[in-house]
């Protein structure tokens, strides 16, 4: 029976080298699994898979089972959050998330009273989990960023640089700042409710950070997830959190400073000095292409080999350096574990 | 009469600080003009327009006689080289641009001999314009990044993040490297060919090298750009080399030294202390967030002056950190323009 703080995953978020590192995949229970595909046919949609304890455990729990990675992750969506805010959020196959974009009068008029209700499902999910885990395994909550949910929800989709929200944010500032600020307290809130139902530690998922200026990524991305981060520190402490900004360039050296965050998640356009300058501070997480969980063979093998050289010898939970898309191998997977894992004997 | 090296951006990419600098806005002969919407609908298609002397050479002027710009860029797509190329190259409204995605075994049989003559109107707009032009006018040839096109030409249209020629490349490395070579070739033919026929200087747009992991980045971007200068210096000596790689990041620092460029083109989400350390090796561009010309007022102004807070006291010619949008206001790039020139008064 391993405690909690004993788990590889936890003891590298506590700022320990682990070597080989633990490994789990953003987005490990997925499409590229046939195994997820069956569960995923026997929901009504993609929120009722993630509305529906049954279900949800079972996702989360497949990857952990074909694969034995060192942290399940719960399965849900960034946007249960303005679901939960009514927003009419729905899933449309081949076309991504769609919900009703927000004018800047009604964000004044946002009713967070009924989000912990309409999520009981979800903390119902993170305590089968708990218990349904092997002990070693650590289970990540999370939830997406202030500036990443609020760009769908302005714009209400997905656009190839939310541009909505950027210009949004320029014409109704004080409404916008009204909006993240909103966010910042739920999120930190849901969070908080996952760590009660039994999260060993959470992630803060910032995927839209990359289209940022500086004053913009200091005031809409850095600016609520310190707030999330010192109100969590605050309510519980302890649990590490785990702060992805993806697409931050030059602006992530400052992020565990400037934010609070335990562990510093890298994409897979981070170059390596600057990997190695930011793990020199904590905890990183990251960053191999997730692509050559599509392509295998010798390339992934060179991947997986330069991110253990670059980041092997500091605190590392290895990662992709984004989710790992339906066209990934399964196979390529057991390759990538096989490679980690098999690197103190090499 | 102003002799060429006598032009501000020419002083500036020369590598002299100009105060006020120099303006010119990416993309500045396009859909938000009114005039240009005009032009454009007596073309056939988009690469009509680009095609045709008369109107390529009226669109291109508009912008320099509505707002007396200092640089007026050659109105042409970066996929005409695709097109000339003979990959089937059409620009479809709505969905962007199209062509025949090309496979590893097509790749050997590209055939660039009939490139000059396929081009040859476009450097007749070129001669028209730079005879046509204002003196004190720098006249600015562009063509593609290698790697930018190539991600065209694998994927046959733009994606959210050109995961068809990243995957590619790991697939085909041969192949795929063999094509970043030949484009390397012939864009520099291309440009030198630009030159003869007029132009001042050339940008290089890597508007898709953000997407690159490090090694990916210094093979495909780096590489293929630095060969491309190498050619340029060698038979045209003296003339001016911009380049511009949206998205790079951190990677940005060495790209003017890897790369051979006299200028870096820098985008909107570049932080001031960044832009700062890679103006202190020579010439910048940028980097004001296009979107502030659709929003304008004082968020406009804001941003104009710190652009010039932080780079007008070096070398730079001021420009958007991206292209104008075709929602912009013209009034935005009236006002633009008075505030950076009126700024050596304040």
């Amino acid at each position: 029976m391993t405690k909690a703080s004993e788990r590889k995953v936890m003891r590298v978020l506590a700022g320990e080298t682990v070597f080989p590192p633990p490994v789990w995949l953003m987005r490990q229970a997925g499409r590229y699994l046939p195994e997820y595909r069956e569960t995923r046919s026997r929901a009504k949609g993609f929120l009722d898979l993630c509305y529906t304890p049954d279900l949800a455990v079972e996702v989360t729990l497949q990857p952990i089972r074909r694969f034995g990675f060192d942290a399940a992750i719960l399965f849900s969506d960034i946007l249960v959050i303005p679901d939960a805010l009514d927003r009419n959020v729905r899933f449309v196959e081949g076309t991504g998330p769609l919900m009703d974009p927000i004018s800047a009068d009604a964000i004044a008029s946002l009713d967070a009273s009924g989000m912990h209700a309409h999520l009981a499902s979800v903390y119902e999910t993170v305590r089968r989990l708990r218990s349904e885990l092997p002990s070693e395994t650590t289970l990540l909550g999370f939830c997406g960023a202030p500036w990443t949910v609020a760009t769908y929800m302005i714009a209400g989709r997905g656009t190839p640089d939310q541009a909505p929200a950027r210009l949004f944010a320029m014409q109704h500032p004080e409404a916008f700042m009204k909006l993240l600020d909103l966010l910042a307290e739920i999120s930190a809130d849901y969070l908080i409710a996952q760590i009660d139902a039994g999260a060993d530690a959470v992630q803060i998922f910032d995927s839209w950070a990359g289209v940022l200026g500086e004053r913009d990524f200091s005031r809409f991305a850095i600016g609520p997830v310190k707030r999330m981060v010192e109100t969590i520190r605050k309510e519980r402490p302890g649990v590490p959190i785990i702060g992805f900004a993806k697409g931050a360039g030059a602006m992530l050296n400052s992020y565990r400073s400037s934010t609070g965050v335990d562990c510093v998640g890298l994409d897979w356009t981070v170059p390596s000095a600057q990997a190695r300058e930011i793990q020199k501070e904590g905890a990183v997480q990251g960053n191999l292409d997730p692509l050559l969980m599509v392509a295998g063979g010798a390339a992934l093998d060179q991947g997986v080999d330069e991110v253990l050289e670059t980041l092997g010898h500091g605190p590392l939970v290895f990662n992709l350096g984004h989710g790992i898309t339906p066209q990934a191998d399964p196979e390529n997977v057991t390759r990538l574990l096989n490679r980690v894992r098999g690197a103190g004997q090499r």
